[in-house]
């Protein structure tokens, strides 16, 4: 059975009524042109795209409010959008119905500079908050890479390099506007750091990947941006080395606020990716926020840690260019990666282990990989246990990507033994359905109890997340 | 109509079915002895105690789980029970059933060292778990003052002063094990750092107060006890100057681990119940931790933002017996507050808001007190805007409460007002339900769908958080 089949077995609303009204609401601001749907059904992962029935461009909370009352009413899904960017097919309307796009509200609200937060709308992206918030001295961390829409971060509970220091998504939302599947617009949370008033509903719409309401403002955190920050670059003699470089950091406690970690075939595609001459060998990047006092110390500390695990030629860098040209080099590893075999397709998947199981997760992966004869580079959020493979697929060769699966599988096992998670960042949508069920057992049978009694007709994003 | 009639309308089943079903299962761990059912129903707090029909010595997650199926068969309310130290009433038996007693339940399952987390049963208090880790070089964080049991702490999501620089209970639970109200036993959350893995039920039941199932075991986060701690103290000529050296201090990013305000009133209570002779003056009690190198550089850096804002005398303590007699005297501050005036009783109540109105709403509060002739000592842990009264009041004289209901009426409505909570870590049990619909509105809505959906028989801790 195709997932286009398994998918599409309930019966879909017809969307038309819908459609009527809307276009009545929004004019020219509801599309239901090809190439717009196209575009709105599919992201940017390897998963099939399904577009919606219409586009739906809204422009306030408000007007969010009343697409879904109209939608609630045809009983037609609501899948919420943001810059489409997402991993695991969240965007797909598997069942049809109307992608409402929030990229549109861009509005930022208010910043409150001695609260260390803001409110904005969620289609503000972070790089475009972050430019916002450019001469105020405060910035948002949380870097999933793309330029994601806040909304959209939160709504798949997002995380990236910088989250061993500043957290996730789940730590850094302190309340949000969302607009229920029956149209009610609900504030929760709050502007204060922490509160014992009532259910988390933050935190319970924080990752449910618009399966429980339509995200339209966000209380976010911000951090004064630090006095000094300087990175640093070690390759290792093995990988384990890498690996207990990285708990015996964490366990001393140095505040660091990056490290990751580049496998021998990760940085052998961005030395041909980037013209940089790195060792071809398992290495970690790292930053360091602080004083300047501090930032050396926590470098020196590293260092002679590393040093101690098979670590050669420890590389500090403070200057902004050096610092600028190693980032880059992580930033563009997905591109380097899809470079070492180009025309290939990437399939971006990721896992999370408790971080003394990282090791002997990443190094079973890859003999799996190497067994089936693909290629895959690897590179880690080490310091949180999350790492992420991309395979490079021939787009004629089916039979790659049943292996592909077949490693997949096995390492989500493998991972899932080891006390961890199907995913550490990518979510759930449409791709690691089995895999929840395979993790949580009894607690997604809860999940799809809180989804049915927040979402009776399942509208709200259907056949993602939890079987409904 | 006083708070044991609004409360016990509801029908009461008949208790009897049940006990006897629990009395084959238990044996003498079931007990209707009175004495021991008032103590059950009673917390530390100044809310009317309601003793349960019987109370249920668990010793395990299956017994819990049998418990609660027999419980449920007969619709007879369940109220889980830690160590009775809350204090907005939850552990009342509002409309009677079982209290679920897990304080027996004190296995410390698994300390994982180089993951820096551990798995416990529900019944292990804060200091039980951080004397089994002394000599391992790892600690529990969270400091709620009471030494409660870890399940309450969840049930509560309790915090204290350290939340500021490691957080609440909200951020280091990393999963939990429930019986949930039909006597599933559920494992949510894990042991990966993040997980982007279906809806975060873990947060779901930290803060819900025994109202969604009851906590068994909890997986939880620890820290490396800091190579270096040093405290430091320091009295400021008014409010804003503490207050304002706190928003600064967190502005640079220091990393401090403490900051706690203590007004003039309950610096004057200190000293007299400690026999010391700080100044009656606002006062603002540090505590720092990191690299030798690290507190030094934090302590001056603190040291000359108290300056700017007109703080005295920074006093810098790094040995342990000054350190000690320091943070003594802050524990104390309870029983401190209470010698102020012998034979009263303490109401202690908290708000949390945005750290740029701290000082406004602690100074409006400071003039309700004095207007309404009661004495009532102010703490804060301030780095949070979270800050505690404990209403001194006469037994003997009525209309003392009905001016501090008054009071704090007023301080709630302000708090809300400023954007903040009405309760930073003391909860909603019964005591702040009305508190509750007037901060969250729409979203308490939400809140009775997600408890309903639970619990539609509604036996889990009934009538505490939301209406039902």
């Amino acid at each position: 059975m195709s997932v286009a089949e398994s998918h599409s077995e309930p019966p879909r609303a017809d969307p038309a009524p819908a459609i009527a009204e809307l276009q009545a609401l929004l004019g020219e601001r509801l599309s239901t042109a090809e190439a717009v749907r196209e575009q709105h059904g599919k992201d940017v992962s390897y998963h099939e795209g399904f577009p919606p029935d219409a586009v739906a461009f809204a422009e306030s909370t408000e007007e969010v409010a009343e697409i879904v009352k109209i939608c609630a009413r045809h009983k037609t899904p609501v899948i919420p959008f943001g810059t489409g960017t997402s991993l695991e097919g969240h965007i797909a309307a598997l069942r049809g119905g109307i992608s409402v796009d929030v990229s549109r509200m861009t509005a930022i609200l208010e910043v409150n500079q001695e609260d260390l937060d803001c409110r904005v709308q969620a289609g503000v992206t972070r790089k475009g908050l972050n430019e916002y918030l450019r001469d105020s001295g405060l910035f948002f961390p949380i870097d999933p890479g793309a330029d994601a829409s806040l909304g959209g971060m939160a709504a798949t509970r997002a995380s990236g390099t910088n989250a061993v220091r500043y957290g996730t998504m789940r730590e850094n939302v302190l309340g949000l506007t969302v607009v229920t599947a029956d149209g009610r617009i609900v504030r929760t949370g709050g502007r204060a750091r922490k509160s014992s008033a009532g259910y988390d509903l933050t935190r319970l719409f924080v990752g449910s990947e618009g399966t429980l309401g339509v995200i339209t403002e966000l209380q976010l955190r911000l951090y004064g941006i630090p006095e000094a920050t300087s990175a640093a670059v070690c390759a290792f003699t093995d990988l384990e080395g890498a690996v207990n470089t990285v708990i015996a950091t964490i366990q001393l406690g140095v505040p660091v606020a990056r490290i990751e970690l580049l496998d021998e075939v990760q940085m052998r595609a961005c030395n041909l990716y980037s013209k940089l001459d790195f060792p071809e060998q398992p290495t970690l990047f790292f930053e360091f926020h602080g004083t300047e006092a501090g930032v050396q110390e926590q470098a020196e500390t590293v260092g002679a840690l590393a040093a101690e695990h098979g670590g050669a030629n420890f590389q500090w860098a403070t200057r902004q260019e050096d610092r600028s040209q190693l980032w880059q080099a992580r930033h563009d590893a997905y591109w380097a990666a899809k470079a070492l075999k180009p025309g290939s397709e990437g399939w971006a998947t990721d896992v999370c282990v408790p971080i003394s199981r990282l090791a002997e997760c990443i190094l079973a992966t890859k003999k799996d990989i190497l067994d089936s004869g693909l290629l895959a580079p690897i590179v880690g959020h080490v310091g949180d246990g999350n790492f992420h493979l991309v395979y490079l697929l021939d787009p004629d060769d089916p039979t790659q990507h049943d292996k592909a699966e077949e490693v997949n599988d096995r390492m989500i096992a493998r991972a899932l033994r080891m006390g961890g998670t199907c995913t550490g960042e990518h979510g759930i949508g449409y791709g690691k359905m089995q895999f929840l069920q395979a993790e949580h057992g009894e607690a997604v049978a809860l999940m799809r109890q809180v989804k049915l009694s927040l979402d009776p007709d399942n509208i709200m994003n259907p056949g993602k997340m939890v079987r409904t």
